[in-house]
């Protein structure tokens, strides 16, 4: 670690520590920093720090860190929270650098905790202490010896050190992934909880390791995004250093929670978001937490893989079988081999078919075979990455078993995974030690493919630039437009409504009093600000022939909607040519609170919330990217030419996605929240119409 | 074991064994059985037989089976395929009852080994041999130290003692699976690599182990199923002795594969009816091969779960969230405690909140509060099954950890599924000792939970009783039906179509070409069964107003399909009233290879495809089944009450549903497929309308 100067070193590798709050009984968790310093080899300065004492161990106690009277780097805060503010003016009196802060009962307790944290950032600011945490287990450097933590699991006699970097947010699996690591002789360079991350959070920390020449790759824990900013500027750094960045995200099941939410709007939820945004950026998300663990190796070192393309090699069918089985559930695309290649290894002396599985179970137990083939894939064109499976000799005979996989380990053309189906623990060993990535699971190993294969360089997304001239909402408050204006949003995003005119609301029309413009087939609905799904509340009506069909139904449409929703306030009624399209789509937009403007596209309707047919990604997007989100909307196969269907109108649809996504350029945009639904798609070259639309704005900027 | 008679006894306990092309060679694989036969202490008697042998070790060699000259039990078959019907032969004469072949190609290698395999049956049924294979890796009675196979695996010191059986039709991962369950100290009772199954199959395998008394459940490992009624018999039987069958099912990607193929009714592929088929006779089945390992601990020796609602208590949030994930992704139900059972555990002194996850990370370092929430929600009816995850100190202070559960583990009120976040091997080991189910990861578990809580008693279907009147298909030779023929089946299902008529396909039609009774607005289609998809080939219109616009746009419809598909025979044209519904439907029915007549139901159109929204079921099914299999279908949430759209007459369909799988009833039917697609599904009480029908029918009987 080359980081002696500035908030990394004092964080990193600082050269003295104060524990703050720390106990000389051993049966408290506070008594335990001072141990792990000790035992893991700290060869810096230590200063516990308590006022009821004098000395603690070996060492004198201080009564505060200004009381010292030397110059240190690093802090460990261990007092009950509110006497943290004070120790955080006491560091900053001592010069402290990074103050880590172990205490708890901050904003994860609620409001009360959250002033406390604002009190203690504004000591820490004034000051010029950076802070990680509160609610912090602390940093371990590995490479070097220093574990400033209170975590149990660093009672173990040696640390595992490697060149694996872990930030994370949940304290509680910290032990976990240490412990599953350990086991896997996998070791890490630098681990950091990061807490609440009231100062430094996982975008800045994490772009301190990006810097570290002991770190290879950086491992995220994460439950949320708080600084999705930094996190970006760290992913687009590491990009440009060549070190992947794998994270696992909990909490995935509360998308589910809020997909059960009344609104529509509210499928782009914020952990749909936050995946949107971790893929935006370039990070490589897998969805098992032994994944993270078992993934960096397929990725560290290796070259991007070039396309999507997977081949399978086995000694055993049935474990081939799991890997093909697992990838092609996640949509890999498992590639079987051509002719040339076939040919290629014919002249090598192997036999091999055309299935999609390469199984060696007969030509395999030669391991001049193995390697032949394994060698000839990681040359091949035909694939883009390779999966080898060893079967029951990687128990019995681990030199021979894996020896040919070790032998071209240092092949880095092409991602390479090994899946192994006894327990042999001597094989992974031997693999891990010579860089190659192994699973112990079909489902890790298409996890981490998968993950891997999705890798996209991270977008540098320009919030500036024109946005799509829009009619003019300085006469409206804060609150959902009126239908009208919201469908003149949508027309300015190339969306425009159906031919037709807004009446008002009555009980009882008459031919009369339908306008004469109108064209047949028609349709009518019910204009009401408190009536969002309007076909519910028997609000629609469609199919209408004549003025005197129209008036009818509309009378009787009014009637009924009173009488279901007598609450609502509905004083007009719109009445508009009938469309047919080939398909409906929904366009949103929103700002998300963790991770900013999100544009999405999806099936619209009630397929949206039934089948979550909907993509999201950050805003802007331009049309290319627009057309890649139509491309991943399952629905849309019908309108892009499955099965000689009539093609829709999907440029026209991009086209709509990629202006609303700009509403994401205006500075102090009222829009909160858009959305068009449906948005009906017209055969090619007809363009689409917005059937509905629904605009939330805020206040105008002050 | 208790099978000292009768095929079982022979195959599992057998008093005598031939070895039939034993070597002498150490470096060969037929030498391995006579070594592990010894190693595992086997007591009964061996002859290896061989011509060109005096000797193997020592025991006398013989050229044959009949001159051994005594009694023998079991008959391990190693010699060539093409040697292996004379050795049958020999073995009858020899009076063998089981013989085991471990000799491969057979079926497996194509056309010539299937005529082998058909020839080393007869000779087996006559001389009244069982076979087991082949293609079979052998059988091994870990109780009574007999292992007849010659898999490396076995050289292992020990054989892991348990009392679960394992039957295999994949011989490759057998090492693999004894391999893993050794690490996880995990036993068996017996194990029977099946092979080819000629002759003794899993069914009759897997009801010989229901009746043994060292096992306690059964482990299922399939490729495909190939006796179907014998593995429903077993599963009945097994139910009624409280014995739970678990499978895992290699070959999932082939569903996709299939999926791919471009006829609709090609979605009730094999895979899918597979599944449905072991879900119907009551078998759990696992979606990940570590779980087949973890799984029987969850349910063996306890009550079936009431329901499928799953408390998680935690001492760790960050495990606990991670359950909750796993488990919600894969649809259960993770239900928070009550009102009364938060009340209930404060009268115990535990605070908890009303969240999901009841996360004890405060009050659950302390043993007896762990211990008294466990208890708790074993006993509380607000919950069926329950997870309690355990955190570091579980890898630390093993005995405080999982004390509390082991103390539980004689509750057998409800499933208790164990995740362990760290690497902790002692806590599982002390946990699995006591038969408590742990898990290693998150999917593992929720995966097992998943699987427990869907598994339902074994149906036992009557595949008599009355059909529904059809109409008379004498007339008809094998192959498709005329679409009219189609639409009366599908009418005498209770799936009338609109009320239309069929004319003459011609390149122009004039209004007096259009019956007069017809009603507007009205559609007409193409007939031609070599065009099943006829809206892409631009067969279809709709919305003709009047017979003047129908007859013009069938005058241009002939045309384009014409120009478009010039090959295709086009002689009519179905003009018919326009019908509105609230959903498209398909039911189908068809006889699967594998598993018999199969009844499905699912979104129709091209959604089906997309979404691969469809479910199966062995039919006969009652109304009752089928309104569950409705219930079942993603797409129909919109027809069955969702946020107060309008109902979609579900009765209607299921009675069509529950009409086709009758089908199943009649003895030699004629119909091998029958589709309607789609079925237009009207207002609660409107009945539904068959828009379209594709009938296959087959040779009459003789």
């Amino acid at each position: 670690m080359k980081m002696d100067g500035g908030v990394a070193g004092a964080l990193f590798s600082p050269r003295s520590i104060a524990l703050v709050g720390a106990s000389s009984d051993p049966s408290k968790h506070t008594s335990l920093p001072l141990q792990y310093l000790a035992q893991h080899g700290y060869t810096g300065r230590v200063f516990p720090i308590n006022p009821n004492r004098q000395t603690i161990g070996d060492l004198p106690c201080h009564p505060s860190v200004a009381a010292v009277g030397e110059s240190i780097d690093q802090a460990f805060i261990m007092v009950p929270a509110p006497m943290v503010p004070a120790a955080i003016r006491d560091c900053a009196s001592a010069g402290v650098r990074v103050a880590v802060i172990l205490s708890a009962g901050f904003s994860e307790v609620g409001e009360q905790g959250q002033r406390l944290q604002e009190e203690m950032l504004a000591e820490a600011r004034r000051g010029g202490v950076r802070l990680v945490g509160p609610n912090s287990l602390g940093m371990v450097n590995f490479v070097d010896g220093v574990a400033v933590t209170a975590n149990e699991v660093f009672s173990i006699p040696a640390l595992p050190k490697g060149r694996l970097a872990l930030v994370t947010q949940s304290g509680s699996l910290l032990g976990a992934l240490v412990s599953r690591a350990a086991g896997r002789s996998i070791g890490f360079s630098k681990m950091v909880s990061v807490g609440n991350e009231a100062d430094l959070g996982v975008g800045e920390i994490g772009a301190m390791l990006v810097e570290d020449e002991d770190t290879d790759a950086i491992l995220l824990f994460l439950e949320t995004v708080r600084d999705a900013d930094c996190m970006r500027a760290m992913a687009i750094r590491a990009h440009e250093k060549g070190k992947p960045i794998i994270a696992f995200r909990l909490g995935r099941s509360a998308v589910g929670e809020k997909l059960a939410m009344s609104h529509t709007g509210a499928l782009s939820s914020d952990g749909a978001a936050i995946d949107a945004f971790l893929a935006d950026i370039g990070i490589i998300r897998v969805d098992q937490i032994e994944t993270l663990l078992e993934a960096p190796a397929l990725v560290t070192g290796c070259k991007p893989a070039r396309g999507g393309r997977v081949a399978v090699m086995s000694t055993t069918g049935g474990g081939g079988g799991l890997v093909v089985d697992a990838l092609a559930e996640r949509d890999v695309d498992v590639v079987a081999p051509d002719q040339a290649f076939i040919d290629l290894v014919a002249g090598r002396g192997v036999t091999i078919s055309d299935s999609p599985l390469i199984d060696l179970t007969l030509a395999g137990a030669r391991a001049d075979r193995y390697g032949a083939v394994l060698e000839a894939l990681l040359d091949s064109s035909h694939c883009d990455a390779v999966v080898a499976v060893v079967g029951s000799s990687a128990e019995f005979r681990p030199d021979r078993a894996v020896q040919p996989i070790i032998d071209l380990s240092h092949r880095i053309d092409k991602p390479l995974a090994v899946f192994i189906t006894p327990q042999a623990e001597e094989s992974h060993r031997r693999l891990r030690a010579a860089g190659v990535a192994t699973f112990r699971s079909p489902e890790t190993c298409a996890d981490a493919l998968s993950a891997a294969l999705r890798r996209r360089p991270p977008v540098v997304r320009a919030r500036k630039g024109d946005a799509v001239p829009m009619p003019d909402l300085s006469g409206f408050g804060a609150g959902q437009l009126p239908l009208e204006t919201s469908l003149e949003v949508a027309d300015a995003f190339g969306a425009p409504p159906p031919v037709g005119v807004t009446i008002p609301a009555r009980d009882a029309y008459v031919a009369q009093d339908i306008p004469a413009r109108l064209s047949y087939p028609a349709v009518a609905k019910i204009v009401s600000p408190d009536i969002p799904h309007k076909t519910e509340a028997g609000g629609v009506v469609i199919g209408a022939r004549s003025a005197a069909e129209l008036a009818e139904a509309c009378s009787a449409m009014v009637r009924r909607v009173r009488q279901r929703r007598p609450d609502a306030v509905l004083d007009a009624v719109r009445i508009e040519a009938q469309e047919t399209g080939l398909a409906e789509a929904i366009v949103g937009f929103r700002v998300d609170p963790a991770v900013g403007p999100i544009v999405t596209v999806g099936a619209g309707g009630v397929l949206a919330e039934i089948y979550r047919d909907i993509v999201l990604r950050p805003a802007p997007v331009d049309r290319r990217e627009a057309m890649e989100m139509i491309g991943e909307v399952r629905a849309f196969a019908a309108i892009r030419g499955y099965r000689s269907l009539p093609l829709g109108d999907v440029e026209a649809l991009a086209a709509v996605v990629a202006s609303m996504s700009r509403l994401a350029c205006v500075e102090n945009a009222r829009v909160i929240e858009a959305e068009i639904n449906p948005v009906l798609v017209k055969p090619e070259g007809e363009g689409v119409v917005a059937l509905d639309a629904l605009v939330v704005i805020g206040d105008p900027a002050p």
